[in-house]
């Protein structure tokens, strides 16, 4: 194994860059803008020119680095094929093939889409870290995931592996997702979902609560008033935390990771959602799986980095 | 790749065995007694025994074998330990060892869950031929299942990969499943579930149904109805679908098979189950993954065999 691996994190905005020792260890992380103009055509460039002056200023020799892996906000084949990734205003393409053209001294390239190379991260070095099969719930705007199971990233014949947000929670729902269906998890357990639920409730009822007393109030807010013991938020995180411990149990049916992985803005609320997540996945989950942990992701926007440098480690 | 595979899946009460050639033709098959008795000390010898006597029928050397696999009732280490089989008597051991000190001249053994090995025997020899991810759901006495991912069995880090009858489809329910759980699958998708959900439903309402004239009604019973047009058997056969369709919905949403393969006693309704399902599963899918089919199962009893050999061809 060589010395170094380089991490890319290809978001919308930016690259989140990272220099990593192959034993693991961020030696180094950086960013650059994400240029998406001309159908994306100057990401890879961009990527590519930047790990080669990373490595001048290192003076680190291209037969020292074991390797590039790359996450990408979008669908990736088993091949690196690139299937559309909308933000970035790329098409169809292999994204090794690509690289290799940009950087052949660099031979080895790896990609995933972004949300499995978060989760394959969290379980190498983050609230994942000695277990071997992980299935994360990203709570953030909306709600997303990733699957691996046995130290590889479950993509999906269609990519939709680890879509745990739009897992069908309430089929009864009469309001619509982002999606098109009805009753997704994402409606319930994202920030703006449980805020969206928030407003159900208070409205559905005339429980007194400080949350009518605010103009606009947060996810946060609810968080902090249910962590205070104010009745009419803890019983909207009750039922946050019941919809998403019964969307565990759905996975632990399917694949029975040993470890779920809260990430996400949602997740920085700490223990009194995945507290009650953990009630409800236990009363929902087939009983050989029941003992299964929830933890709270620890990398923050690092767990990309580190899940692309894995995969180049295998 | 030498010529010849055995296959053997062992059952409560028998043990299925096959010889196949390594392109996958079943060659010979056969049955032996599964001799419980003694902590199941019994079965595996019989097993070798059985396989060397065949070898010598068929004039087959040993290095003409490219090796045995094996289905268990109960769950399999990725090692090939066996975690206690209730139905055969067995407490933990490991599988592949003692094969390979009754029948040392056969040194490759894999061993898996028998409803996972049935799933992976489906994909490649049965309904699933030709697609390459598959979840199946065996609708007989309870709902059982296993799940492959690329070509691998899933198995889970408890053994409870795949176990899709245990999906909780019903949160309100107030009867109890075998499990201990409310609202599995299994209470309405089974062959004893469907008639229990039905006479539930016939006494909830006074609509006139031939189910009434019945003393006893089976599946199959509602299943011809529902084919006829009978509304009431119909009405019961939809919701066995939409729960059906529905927890192949959060099947995708976990590992995005590419089809899902229906088996078991109630698959010989034919596709009036599977086509409900299916109708429900596009409504509740995520959109990537509406497109995935249903098929049924095409191996009945030998699926456990062929899918005991695919392990040992890789």
């Amino acid at each position: 194994m060589k010395p170094y691996a380089f991490g890319a994190d290809i978001g919308g905005t930016t690259v989140k860059l990272g220099l990593f020792s192959t034993e693991g260890i961020m030696l180094d992380k950086w960013e650059i803008p994400t240029r998406t103009e001309n159908h994306g055509d100057l990401i890879l460039p961009d990527v590519a020119e930047s790990i080669r002056a990373k490595m001048a200023e290192k003076a680190i020799l291209s037969d020292q680095v074991e390797g590039i892996g790359m996450g990408v906000p979008g669908p990736v084949g088993s091949d690196f094929t690139v299937y559309k990734c909308i933000n970035l205003g790329w098409g169809v393409f292999n994204l090794k093939e690509k690289m290799n053209e940009l950087l052949p001294e660099i031979p080895n390239v790896a990609a995933g889409n972004d949300a499995n190379v978060a989760t394959l991260g969290e379980l190498w070095m983050g609230g994942g870290k000695g277990y071997h099969s992980a299935v994360m719930f990203t709570l953030g705007t909306g709600v997303g995931g990733g699957v691996v199971v046995d130290g590889k990233i479950v993509a999906g014949a269609n990519g939709g592996a680890g879509e745990v947000g739009h897992l069908t929670v309430e089929p009864n729902e009469t309001v619509r997702c982002n999606c098109g269906k009805y009753g997704c998890l994402e409606q319930y357990a994202s920030a703006n979902g449980i805020v969206r639920m928030g407003k159900v409730m208070l409205e559905q009822c005339d429980t007194p609560s400080k949350l009518r007393e605010l103009e606009k109030f947060t996810a946060k807010d609810i968080c902090d008033l249910a962590r205070e013991g104010e009745p009419m938020a803890a019983s909207i995180v009750e039922r946050c935390g019941e919809y998403l411990g019964r969307a565990m149990s759905y996975v632990s049916c399917t694949t029975d990771p040993d470890v779920y992985i809260v990430g996400g803005g949602m997740s920085r609320a700490g223990t009194i959602i995945t507290n009650t997540a953990l009630k409800y996945y236990r009363k929902y989950a087939f009983h050989v799986s029941t003992g299964t942990s929830i933890v709270i992701a620890e990398l923050g926007n690092d767990a990309g980095m580190y899940g692309c440098v894995k995969m180049i480690l295998g």
